[in-house]
């Protein structure tokens, strides 16, 4: 996995390296983007070579005439990218070790029937011990606090209970505060989608969201088809209400097969899909959307609905942001569900569902389940989007989070045994990576645990604790010492595990 | 239904009549009472009579020794009652009318059988005309705005997002906020109940809670007993579990029958009950202490779990708040629900079980239901709980739904036909009517609609859509000339079809 060969770099990219290097679009984007490509190709001819001190932050911007953040930027980007390395009141490095990026994970073919769930035990005790405070945390897919526009969005919970002290505290018995309505269905747009205020339902975040949904459209012993793997959310939700999963092969890029969805439809009565199809957890795959397309056509001819979560759709690296089957369904058979929680507000508790033809249901049962969401948080969030500059925040958000892909992909590349798989997503915030066969990953999450890194095991994405050898890892977290360092003890580990 | 008897007032309470002169206890206990029993007294004895203008309110504070405020709040007290009415700009002055309350409604005796429900249609149909903005609100039991200290719970807010930003604004992903769940357990111990701050589970309201330790507790085809009237948010959630219900007789002042409770469960496999033991709603009846302990022990002899709904409980009209029943359970056979949404803060849909044995499950629900609850109303609820004077906010609000109930209780008297029965609680904030048999509230309930008045209708409450001859009023909001009118309007149309 390592490698000392220069030319696996920036400036001649390798047969299927080049994902590792430029995720985003045109390395000419942004000045800083500019920048660091210059020093690259420094280090790709040789000029500068492993231990070398690059030119200072000052230099820099003396030479290139840029600014201070703008070099700074460059910098972090080639960290990230795993190209230098920065030596506390030294300065920057070219990193010693040079890295290729560990092949992609191949599409996996689970069992074809369906089968009832017994998850929900293995899940509690897995994420219960994930959330224990003071961990190293790559088990769980929350966006850092550090990252998020909290003071703004503070300010605007402010604001509303300020101009509105009332209705900030009056019961909301229905499908949500209009005003907020508006800002998502303004938002879907951005994917696509046309959607009227009246067509959503505010929730208590997408898990809720998807629940109702879930709940509007099945009934107890029907069968239900979900990628491979898949969120165990997901899975929670089919065992608690007593329905069978399907599992339907998935690739790691492109989200699920439909030539393979096809043939299950054909042989098993499935009652609703689930997928994700922008930036998938955990596999971090995304559906091109003429493929979704196609996807709602095969069941829209079948009369199955699909429920579409697209919380992390937003989270592109791109510069456009994917689009969602809905907006390809014109007789309100897709159910979409989102929320704010990995993107502005996990401790506001906003999601939605759009639920099409099923949206009085929807709202039937939200409003035997819990009545209504609080509404002063409905206020300060819609506040927030109206006037509190969420797109430039996502634009940010999403710079960042492809820079601490790539970084974690380097530490992965640098510290796990041959063998290892990674996948490359183009947006969201968790990478899936598959270890060498004989590691099993419960068993890595228990050590990982005693020594204060979490991490999510492949077998609470599988109906049938399947992906043993798999994990999920959570690249949200600013990269710091503490991060590499547990990258270097899970190399070990693993590694230990790997040759036993 | 009129009486200009003079005996009937407050000197010489007639038999059965003393509950609507003095709900509360001693008319000592606060000297605006003391002095609204010399007015009283002088209406009584015929020194003061119909139509006469009693003393200014300056002459009162001269004559009395007592403060303005005082002086205005035992005419509030007087014109609650129906004694008195005050003309704009001119006074005070003794009714012309007299009433005497009317009496309460018996016991009724639904069919024994256990049922499966089809109300969802109905309810929703129903609640969802009720919340139209700008109605004469009678119909729906929320807290009006005006009684809560929403500046200061705002101020709450405020504080605790400076206080901890980053927590605020963080995922919640555990059964809640431990400084909540703390503020909430030593507020148990005034309901006689002791519970550690783990053994509750933070949730959207309580009627997530109580749908969380429904679905904990019970399978598809279970049969539930509960109270018959019951609140209809309670038939909805049966229905959508795909449960039976088994209504149990239930005294307007004492809560379910026990012996009638017996009978049931030794003919029929009860799995659970559902009772809200102070201040039921739609009853507004209060079982007493002992009789809660001889509840528990009757079901923990069977195995049977008990839901405890108990969101009115802290709002008794009596110097002491009643207990729960769960303080009787010493096997953790009670679920206890409840909420902040009917006395502080219906905007902010703080609710919570304390589910005894079940708490793993009922975790476990709320993880795959909706995960965790917003984080930053949880920490402005538990500030203004440990600082801001909720106790004292409490005393207050009982004051004055005392006396909104008693001012109801009057326009009732006064206004709807003979052989109407009214019940007369001793806390919470609803009235349960009993009008003339054939009249149909279901009908009343749309006539009441088109004149901008909200009532709940009888049949909403029941398993078997009876009741069709009661209705449900919300007597929390301040009293206006507009409620007023809407009460003779209401007696106008009942006297109309009463005589149909």
């Amino acid at each position: 996995m390592l490698a000392s060969d220069m030319n696996a770099g920036k400036g001649k990219p390798p047969p299927g390296g080049d994902a590792a290097h430029s995720p985003n679009s045109n390395p000419s984007d942004h000045l800083y983007e500019r920048v660091a490509h210059r020093i690259t190709h420094l280090i790709d001819q040789g000029t500068l070579g492993p231990g070398d001190r690059i030119p200072s932050v000052r230099k820099l911007v003396m030479q290139q005439s840029v600014s201070v953040s703008t070099a700074l930027q460059a910098y972090q980007l080639l960290e990230g990218r795993g190209l230098i390395e920065a030596r506390p009141k030294s300065g920057f490095y070219v990193r010693a070790r040079r890295w290729t990026p560990a092949p992609e994970p191949e599409i996996f073919h689970p069992a074809i029937s369906s089968k009832k769930l017994n998850m929900a035990g293995l899940v509690m005790e897995v994420v219960g011990a994930l959330i224990q405070p003071g961990l190293v945390n790559l088990g769980v897919a929350a966006p850092p606090a550090d990252l998020l526009p909290t003071r703004e969005l503070h300010r605007s919970l402010a604001g509303a209970t300020r101009r509105y002290p009332s209705l900030a505290n009056t019961l909301d018995p229905s499908i949500g505060l209009r005003a907020l309505r508006v800002q998502i269905a303004q938002r879907a747009l951005k994917a696509g989608c046309t959607l009227s205020p009246d067509e959503i339902v505010i929730t208590n975040g997408a898990t809720e969201a998807f629940h109702l949904c879930l709940r509007a459209i099945t009934k107890p012993g029907d069968t239900i088809a979900i990628e491979s793997p898949t969120y165990f959310g997901i899975l929670q939700a089919i065992e608690m209400l007593g329905l069978r999963a399907c599992e339907i092969p998935t690739y790691p890029k492109e989200g699920v097969c439909l030539d393979e969805l096809r043939k299950r439809l054909d042989c098993t009565r499935v009652k609703a899909c689930v997928f994700m199809t922008n930036f998938s957890n955990p596999l971090g795959s995304c559906m091109p959307d003429a493929k979704k397309r196609q996807l709602v056509e095969l069941l829209n001819a079948r009369g199955i609905p699909l429920i579409e979560d697209d919380i992390f759709g937003s989270l592109a690296f791109g510069p456009t942001r994917p689009g969602v089957a809905k907006a390809f369904d014109p007789r309100g058979m897709v159910l979409l569900c989102s929320s704010l929680s990995k993107t502005l507000a996990p401790g506001y508790r906003i999601g939605w569902a759009a639920p099409g033809k099923f949206k009085e249901e929807v709202h039937r049962l939200k409003h035997t389940c819990s009545i209504g969401n609080p509404m002063v948080t409905q206020l300060a969030v819609a506040d927030f989007l109206a006037t509190g500059g969420y797109e430039r925040h996502l634009r940010r958000l999403c710079r960042t989070y492809a820079q601490l892909m790539q970084r974690m992909s380097a530490a992965i590349a640098l510290n796990f045994p041959a063998g290892t798989r990674v996948s490359r997503p183009q947006g969201g915030q968790v990478l899936w990576v598959e270890l060498p066969g004989n590691v099993d990953t419960l068993e890595l999450h228990r050590a990982a645990l005693s020594h204060g890194i979490s991490i999510a095991p492949g077998p609470i994405f599988s109906a049938r604790r399947q992906y043993r050898n798999c994990l999920r890892l959570n690249y949200a977290n600013p990269w710091s010492e503490k991060v590499e360092q547990a990258f270097v003890k899970l190399g070990h580990m693993i590694t230990r595990m790997a040759e036993k």
